[in-house]
């Protein structure tokens, strides 16, 4: 893994969380995206090397939905940059870990992603994130 | 703020979960360090330009034993680096936000440190840490 690429935030208002964290970090969210297929709204800003990405739920199915109700507002993952995200996902299975997706899928930010069970990284949602070129 | 220093994980068992994360990222902790003013064991990994930073309870008046106690183990908090943390605090406060100490604080790897209430940034608990020169 080469880096943290973003820390993912579950909010219940994406609007109002976004003018939160334009105060909080003393920059502008720089884009927000819809990802269809995960019911979710995103909002990012650019920190470092690192973004932060604000989660909100469309539908009452999306994850974000469920982790809202479940554990409420907070972090809900780590995403890491990787360059090969299939020989990523290989490395960590051989090591132990758990995959809660078997191949690649497009995720927000022109990225295919991957996550990995949680329990088996002390409560932690990791994702692999690689660039779609 | 400048950028994300570090992530803080809060863990049961702390070399345990250091040769998990070890295995997670492809990296060897590169440093351990126990800080008794707050009662944790802490382990580090470099990430990029950021740590991730493990931390386990050295006594049941700990807040991380009081956080995995009510939350489990899973992300504690996110760290973000100043120039002037005294500086930093006065303009939160002016935005609203409530801080958690009215003074920096001693924290682990040479920092002064100070808390925002979780309760103004979506259940995040956010640090801000200034290096001691």
């Amino acid at each position: 893994m080469k880096k943290i690429e973003h820390i993912g935030i579950a909010v219940k208002d994406l609007d109002v969380s976004c003018g939160l964290y334009e105060k909080l970090l003393g920059i502008p969210c720089y884009k927000k995206e819809e990802v269809v297929s995960e019911g979710v709204n995103t909002a990012f800003f650019k920190t470092g090397e690192n973004k932060i990405e604000l989660l909100g739920a469309t539908s009452e199915s999306s994850p974000i939905a469920r982790f809202l109700e479940k554990k409420g507002e907070g972090i809900h993952h780590i995403a890491f940059e990787v360059d090969n995200i299939e020989l990523e996902m290989k490395r960590l299975k051989l090591e132990g870990f758990v995959l809660l997706n078997e191949q690649p899928k497009q995720g927000a930010d022109n990225k295919l992603v991957c996550f990995v069970h949680p329990k088996g990284t002390n409560g932690v949602l990791v994702e692999l994130c690689q660039e779609v070129k």
